[in-house]
């Protein structure tokens, strides 16, 4: 048995685990991410959390150790290019730096792309090729594989997938962009337009809560049969719809996968994602599934220790 | 010197060649496509056009040959599944039924992904190991490498570049799904544009012809100085930023090749097309040039030879 050990680092929390070739995490450790107080004190986290993580494991040596991070980021070079989360990243040497504090090779992917990777060797893409992943929380993200090749691209940037533009007229993505998927179907969106409404719908189970709700609120409303919740999970699940129907004939996926917070409610959004496509994707490409993603929040820490075996480090 | 026959089938011309592997085209026949007279006669002028060019073929042999074709079609199984500009054409067996016609093996590929690989191995887009390939006519379609890898995904579909939602709210495409790049960037869409507001606009050179205006006629006057003409070309120039600043971050191309009819006025575009992608491409992600195709017509029909020159048939 093979062990890697992988770090996700999130704009919260760092989440350092020892994972075997099997993709069973063995032991923990979590630390909040110091994200205001600069990027050496983000390494020496890392650092930190990572030894904490060995720090329980049985076996004399890992066979490396990969670090994954929300993008852009340049991970041929290991330098981030905008993570607007944590101050002072932005084309910070990263991989150098860590290599440096933890005295071995560390590899730095993006996130989106660990996490398809999770899910594509242990997870809902087991045994396919060609896989879209996503991640619908705070952001929308992801990660790519085709004909069984990780898409990478100019400066390891490939796969943003929330960053295509779905209605290029409307609202201006956090990135920059107009009219982003990400725009539109990330939570703290699909919140805004329920906190909108709700406020406007005294009739809803959801006005009394309106200025506050989140987008759990809202799929527990839809489930107790609530007509405002519903609505909004069906409009959810349409930018989702659109989102992928665009991807499918982008990409060619046999089988897109949906991870991150919103896929909690997966069985409440699949309903429309899919009526979406079947009524608007090109014919040939209406009968790819769409699943919910198997490794829960683990499908990056899994896919790093993956690229760690894959790639013989 | 290895030799290939290249076949470019349109749903108006069928042009076959012989091209050795330096991207020459050393023999040519073109035929027009029997395209309403059902799928057999259209293998049966493949067939002659086919021994038209290799009659003028000095050498005795060829190293294989490749048929490109509008898709979406299934390359692995070498079927056309809704190729709407030839009749009789969907779920037809093209690929075998070529074979028995033709007594060879015959590799069936999407034009948009031959046109991408000969730009790619003889064009604009040589030595570069990332690219997008994006081809503007009566259609938008193209074709994808992403790290030296050609994209094909299931089916062989991947690349239909055309057919992201870029206003998801708006006209339906041809395709079936709401607001493609297609239906707003193709030349159609441009020469609708143009005659709608020409009509309306008498102070405008454009407005005598209003009726039956073409792209080629807008550029044209934009050169000359009409101010109508130039906000048509910067309106087209706008929509093909907006899906070349999607697929910047889908696909992490290192270029981005234009070709196609529009492509011949590529210069009038570039500045509209790099000005959008400036002001709305991630910042990592703007940096990456857009050329012209440098094959002219003949993209697909080289990129036809190299993928037999490649795969050693």
């Amino acid at each position: 048995m093979r062990l890697a050990l992988a770090i996700d680092l999130g704009g919260t929390n760092i989440r350092a685990a020892v994972v075997d070739d099997t993709g069973n995490i063995l032991h923990r450790a979590d630390k909040s991410t110091p994200a205001r107080q600069g990027a050496p004190a983000v390494v020496a986290a890392i650092a930190d959390a990572a030894a904490q993580a060995l720090a329980q494991a049985s076996y004399p040596s890992i066979a490396g150790m990969c670090v994954c991070s929300p993008g852009p980021l340049d991970t041929i070079t290991g330098v981030p290019l905008g993570v607007s989360t944590i101050d002072g990243f932005d084309q910070f040497p990263l991989r150098d730096e860590l290599q440096k504090a933890l005295g071995q090779k560390v590899w730095l992917e993006n996130d989106g792309i660990a996490a398809c990777i999770g899910e594509w060797k242990q997870g809902a893409g087991k045994g396919y090729q060609s896989v879209v992943y996503m991640t619908v929380s705070t952001g929308v993200g992801g990660g790519v594989v085709v004909d069984g090749h990780v898409l990478r691209g100019r400066r390891g940037m490939a796969g943003h997938v929330g960053h295509l533009a779905i209605l290029a007229d409307g609202k201006r993505c956090y990135c920059g962009n107009p009219g982003c998927l990400e725009a539109y179907a990330c939570g703290p969106a699909f919140a805004d337009r329920a906190r909108e409404k709700a406020a406007l719908a005294p009739q809803s189970s959801l006005h009394a809560q309106a200025t506050k709700l989140e987008p759990h609120d809202v799929f527990a409303a839809s489930m107790q049969g609530d007509a405002l919740a519903t609505e909004l999970v069906a409009e959810e699940a349409r930018y989702l719809g659109i989102g992928i129907t665009s991807l499918l004939h982008l990409y060619s996926p046999e089988v897109v996968i949906i991870g991150g917070g919103l896929s909690n409610s997966f069985d409440q959004l699949a309903p429309g994602i899919t009526a979406y496509v079947q009524a608007n994707a090109m014919k040939p490409y209406r009968d790819v599934p769409i699943l919910k993603a198997a490794l829960a929040g683990n499908s990056g820490l899994i896919g790093a220790a993956e690229l760690v075996f894959a790639t013989g480090a």
